[in-house]
């Protein structure tokens, strides 16, 4: 073969010139939202390949903390079992507001409705959930207890609009990185109910005839381009595209400071996104992006205030720590900094070596050796002291269980300034799709056997403000599996198609 | 003929049952990027045709003020002759800040190398410009002077990296909406040029072959589909989709508040957009937008200054209308009020009516009329009020000009809240394309045959918070010239080409 094929051009079903393989289902990608794709088309009865690009399952999933963020319905057994009522209502108000101002809410209501019995197909593919809470505030739990509060849940204005539960499920595990366990149970599931999976297999373009009509796919396995058919349709399952550079610097600039660390298994380089694309199919919020800089745990960080280069607080310093880091990276300079008094003083575990920018026996002090304008922090701190004291933020409406005054000296001011704590994240735009899973294009009309699941898709999670630990697995896992249902069950292409030479 | 046609899917080339006229170059729109591809396509020799969805020309810069972004070079005759200097590096400059963090270099280096060229070449047009200076802060001249400060070249942090120049050069023109001067004489100027224009004239979808490469398109005209081939190719001038409701939900929901009032001429529907996707065009920066509430004239305005509902100040009030009111959309609720004391008291002549949410003796009282949380906006005019005194704003970098102490009682809050004050806008995001027009694919790869310019595009202005007023205007002429250029020097397709049946 002496052509060449990219993701964002397809290759027209006039020049395949022969099917190397074929299949009902093609997954690309074996990440949480492929493996769940996988999984479901197969039960249904289909014959599923799935192409993962690495050598060997997992994706961006198996790096994570391995958290579902579920909830509704009264409670999961987890959250029952740890003493947590949660409405249906409640979860699907807080998602809506986690949603962002392009909220989905047809996806937000399947999803509210449905998270109780998808926590229950988790447990039937055999993801343990020990069903036990670790209070406080933790990114994942490092103990094997499997319930946390992974969001903004307890604090405003989130608060406000639904009542706080705990919605954080990460599967059993002693210390980190349960993401690993999860996807080795998921592929294995799959692979077990007659899933074919070539790993080290690179999707190069997609197959379409030429009305954008997807009939399958040319990958690259050893090192050689092969046409495989996909009878019934391809699920793009390929994840973000934050180690694109090209990409972020063309569709979302803001996000090139999440990419120095970036939050991937390696593979987020937007080829689903871009094949996605090359048959029509529309995108949105490709600048929106999750970034952190983690200040907990240990939980005493939240009792400190951050403050801009102009002495000004900006959050309430109890919202979830991607939350926080959105709003310092909108400051002047992207500089903030945390206060701290020597009653709470802390270093993040994340960054034991955090820069200590300033310290004084007083805030002028602090102040001072901050640079900052005369008067500003001070009154700040004044301020908050008095709120603390008064059991109130009017301000930022941070709860009152992390509000003490910062009154024992020495004090000290952390940087969270780019130079020294740089953010990690990843992209959240990408398709558009239905929620169970078929591609639109621009006029919201369907492209013909084209699906797609997870951060391929702009999802449920789609708003960097808003986002929780444990939503883009639980996007990705729910979603993928409608996909994988969806494309199941639609009626195969005749396999004695005359359209390939 | 039975089938429907949609921007968003295009004419395959073999369902062409005939054509109904042939051009060289076919252009989508007679605003402002139409009118001066279709001047620069037939001044190089070429067949033009204009498609107009309206009855006449115009388009949205029919209706706009009428004011080009232009310097550089030393200063146009105009900055020139009322005093000012302005050098291409400082031009730039300010363009490379404007442009946000997804700037375009490219187009910069262009458009400030360029813009004095083109000022003679909109002299040579016929466009009037009487070279007289505005002074003050106006959104565009109401004297037929025609040279204002248009953006925010006085204003940090733009006055920190580029030398200040005024940079609005507005038709000349006794009152305001300068821009129906311009359309009508480059109107003229086309048609005297032989360019043919269609009003009423509907664009429905592209024409392309099997390889997404453009051959022509499908406009309703007389109530019947006609078939236009485009022997070099077609440009797609057709503005953005602030009229376009859904295209908002999907893909610049924040947009939405600028909806309400959109500032267009009623045809940015989005189907320039639309038709470049159906054929592989790729989009960036949809969720951008500019908005307004303007504050100025009368320019006292800008002596007072604004705080949101925690009594803070969040920027510099000399900034450029738009870029306050991103700002004031940003703010918790989007709701902020600009205080004034009596010496400098005025209303916006745009909003003579402005809801006047508290009046008081003191500070306290309209702290507390307003709501806001105890003591914070006193404090935050006390310090105002000693910066302006000491001649400095350390916080926002207000220029001294414009600072005076707010003292004289009574004192006053002016509501620049969603609900008494909606703002106007239009959108930034469009087709990603070469600054010479090419449409690119998500690969960067141009799609044959088709061009873009104009608010189609993602261009030069594609950042709300560093909009400045001409920029539209600006960017639309160069770079529709440019396209116009690039089409016309291309080779005609084979008039007698059999692939239309």
């Amino acid at each position: 073969m002496t052509a060449t094929y990219t993701p964002g051009t397809p290759c027209r079903l006039a020049d395949v010139p022969h099917w190397d393989a074929e299949t009902d289902v093609l997954v690309v990608g074996f990440g949480i939202a492929g493996a769940c794709a996988a999984i479901e088309a197969a039960s249904a009865g289909a014959s599923v390949t799935v192409l993962e690009v690495a050598s060997t399952w997992g994706g961006s999933a198996a790096l994570s903390g391995g958290e579902f963020y579920l909830g509704g319905g009264g409670g999961t057994p987890v959250q029952q079992a740890a003493g947590f009522e949660d409405s249906t209502e409640d979860f699907a108000s807080y998602l809506r507001l986690s949603g962002g101002p392009g909220v989905d809410e047809e996806r937000v209501g399947l999803y509210a409705e449905g998270a109780l019995d998808h926590f229950r197909w988790l447990q039937e593919q055999g993801i343990p959930f020990k069903g036990t809470f670790l209070p406080g505030k933790w990114l994942e739990p490092m103990t094997d207890d499997t319930l946390i509060w992974s969001g903004s849940e307890m604090a405003w204005p989130f608060s406000a609009v639904a009542k706080p539960a705990p919605r954080g499920h990460a599967a059993q595990m002693e210390g980190m990185g349960a993401g690993k366990v999860i996807m080795d149970l998921l592929a294995e599931r799959a692979l077990g109910l007659g899933v074919r999976a070539e790993f080290d297999a690179r999707a190069l373009s997609l197959v379409a005839d030429t009305d954008n009509a997807v009939q399958g796919l040319v990958a690259r396995i050893d090192g050689q381009p092969r046409f495989i058919r996909a009878r019934k349709g391809v699920i793009l399952c390929a994840g973000g595209f934050i180690c694109n550079q090209e990409m972020l610097r063309r569709f979302a600039p803001e996000a090139l400071v999440a990419a120095e660390v970036p939050t991937t298994g390696g593979n987020d380089d937007g080829s689903g996104i871009r094949m996605g694309m090359s048959v029509g199919g529309a995108v949105s919020h490709m600048h929106e992006f999750f970034a952190t800089k983690p200040l907990f745990p240990p939980d005493n960080m939240v009792r400190g205030i951050f403050v801009n280069q102009r002495g000004q607080r900006f959050i309430n310093e109890d919202a979830y720590h991607g939350r926080i880091c959105r709003y310092i990276l909108r400051q002047p300079e992207g500089r903030a900094w945390l206060l701290m008094d020597n009653a709470i003083f802390a270093r993040p575990d994340f960054r034991p070596d955090i820069d200590i920018a300033a310290v004084g026996e007083s805030w002028e002090e602090v102040e001072t050796d901050l640079g900052l304008p005369a008067g500003e922090l001070v009154h700040t701190v004044e301020r908050y002291n008095a709120y603390a004291e008064a059991g109130e933020d009017p301000l930022f409406h941070k709860h009152t269980q992390w509000m003490q005054p910062l009154v024992e000296p020495p004090f000290a001011a952390l940087s969270f300034c780019p130079e020294d704590y740089p953010a990690t994240g990843f992209t959240l735009g990408g398709l558009t799709t239905q929620p169970t899973g078929e591609v639109l294009d621009v006029d919201g009309q369907p492209v013909p056997g084209l699906y797609a699941a997870g951060r391929t898709t702009c999802g449920l999670p789609r708003w960097g403000e808003g986002y929780s630990s444990g939503i883009s697995l639980g996007d990705g896992s729910f979603f993928g599996r409608l996909a994988g249902r969806t494309v199941a069950a639609r009626p195969a292409a005749d396999s004695d198609s005359d359209q390939a030479a």
